[in-house]
């Protein structure tokens, strides 16, 4: 079976620190590969893959102001559309550019929702020919039809097992008021621990009042944008991993990578948290600060090696390929794989 | 011979009031259409053609916040390239977009390229199987090859000429600090006549601190944005028209408006305007705000029915529709029309 996966253009796939959608892109690109299908990733020029590389865009636009992401990200997407006649499938992680073109594309196209930026995208996923995948039941349009969820998977090989894990608290995303950035603050300082925060600086107003105020390097630590390896070491030796997220968030990729290192988490019930945390096993669900400040002592003590085992039952990149081969299997209207 | 006029959609086509980018693919189109050419306008579905109109989008995203116009845009262009093979060419008046996609296109392209927004979309010209048309010497990209140069053209119709004209000036165009709105207030105080501004706000800041203050009903008045009838009426009214940009302005259709009605010109030598104002003629070039009030006086003594006779052998429709069927003719490879 031939697939194109096209990946967003924003960040390198796989991305070097930041890029949750080319993350996903990637993992499926590779874990595709590892089953035998013979896949292209359409991604900017840098990115790396075990499969074929194709595209137009030198590096990720977010990397490079001199680039126009949204010229850029047409020429991409005109690109694979031109080639997609010679794929069995087309599998998209790239917003809704794509799905506006969806009736010129050759090849049967499914989409990956990544999340909605905005209500008024959804006009162009209403008329689109292809089939949806939704990352959570919570992030589904009631106005559109999917032909499954798919939880996403991350390759344990790069998260490796922390059985002692450590005392200090952390919160690992975008510095944004959506991820509760200085609401993690204040919940490590009411549960008495040390924070170390990673993430890219998205709204930098909000760093610099909200965050900024508070790092002193001792209590509070600012680790910036951290890469694969060193994420995987920041959450394997922390006591739990802080979510207190304020928006609905579609999937919560740092919950996953965290529960797989053994780190449990403490989040709120808000968006996909619900389906992606075992509460009592993989982490706590809680409503506001002290709430969590209470539950940090508690998922401190949670069994890290069962925290584990449960995350890698339900999110490894193998479980997410079977998953993903079957909604193809549903596309094309035959086996596969 | 079947033609697809691909209009943008911020505006209705024609506008109601501003939208030049629509203006222009509205004149061609009812110009084709007086010919005999049968013309598809692919345009806001609240759009007003003799020829067949086609598209996706309700109204102008300009004119309607709960439409996102990147989405819509790109439904209208995938939408216009899922006929184009109904056509024996399609003519785009909307920016990079449909470049992206040109390889796609099932009939050959002529844009007509109304002005680069940033030199970051250059990209998107430079790969595409398009056709280009500049609509002023001045404004071609060293980068591009262009079949021609087309000036736009007006309906005299529309612009009926007056002979008296009248003692006021008038500037007329966006508010923005490059069309020089706070500039045509100083030249009007130093040549002690009453200043007539009309155009819609474009940047809030500028009107607020530079227009707004010197608005008195009586030495400067505002008028809004005033729709074609009204646009006649004051300019025909006019001693001249100021136009004193601070940018490079691709055409300027506001000028060749005010000529075709009788009222001359004073303007800064950039852009286009060396090509379109016949010095001594329709107006006059100037250097600053001193000089354009000194020429202000010459203007005001010009022929007006000589202003009106060689804007109208330049600017009118009929020569705009001729040059284009010679561009399409060429790039058609056979006659036409």
């Amino acid at each position: 079976m031939k697939v194109a996966v096209l990946a967003p253009i924003a960040w390198r796939t796989p991305p070097r620190h930041y890029g949750p959608w080319e993350q996903v892109a990637s993992t499926i690109s590779e874990g595709l590969v590892g089953r035998g299908v013979d896949v292209t990733l359409f991604a900017t020029l840098d990115s790396e893959t075990a499969g074929a590389l194709d595209g137009v865009c030198p590096r990720g636009y977010a990397e490079d102001p001199s680039l126009d992401g949204r010229v850029w990200e047409a020429l991409h997407v005109a690109h694979a559309l031109g080639r997609s006649g010679e794929f069995d499938l087309v599998h998209s992680h790239l917003d809704w550019l794509p799905l506006a073109f969806a009736a010129s594309f050759a090849a049967p196209l499914v989409t990956t929702i990544h999340g909605f930026s905005d209500p008024r995208i959804v006009p162009a996923y209403a008329r689109a020919a292809s089939a949806y995948v939704s990352i959570s039941d919570a992030d589904r349009s009631p106005e559109l039809d999917y032909v499954a969820t798919v939880h996403h998977g991350v390759d344990p090989g790069g998260l490796p097992f922390s059985a002692a894990g450590g005392d200090d608290l952390v919160v690992l995303g975008r510095i944004h008021p959506d991820k509760g950035t200085a609401a993690a603050i204040d919940i490590a300082r009411r549960a008495g621990r040390r924070l170390v925060i990673c993430g890219i600086v998205q709204d930098e107003r909000y760093f610099t009042e909200r965050v900024l105020p508070h790092v002193d390097g001792k209590r509070v630590s600012y680790l910036g944008s951290v890469g694969p390896a060193a994420r995987a070491e920041v959450l394997g030796s922390a006591a739990a991993l802080l979510h207190p997220i304020a928006f609905d968030e579609p999937f919560g990729l740092a919950v996953v990578e965290s529960m797989v290192c053994g780190t449990p988490v403490v989040t709120y019930p808000r968006g996909a948290m619900a389906e992606v945390v075992d509460e009592g096993v993989t982490g706590f669900l809680v409503d506001g600060p002290v709430a969590a400040a209470a539950a940090v002592g508690r998922a401190a003590a949670l069994d890290r090696a069962a925290c584990r085992a449960v995350a890698l039952r339900r999110f490894s990149t193998e479980r997410m390929i079977t998953d993903y081969l079957a909604v193809y299997a549903r596309v094309l209207g035959r086996p596969v794989g």
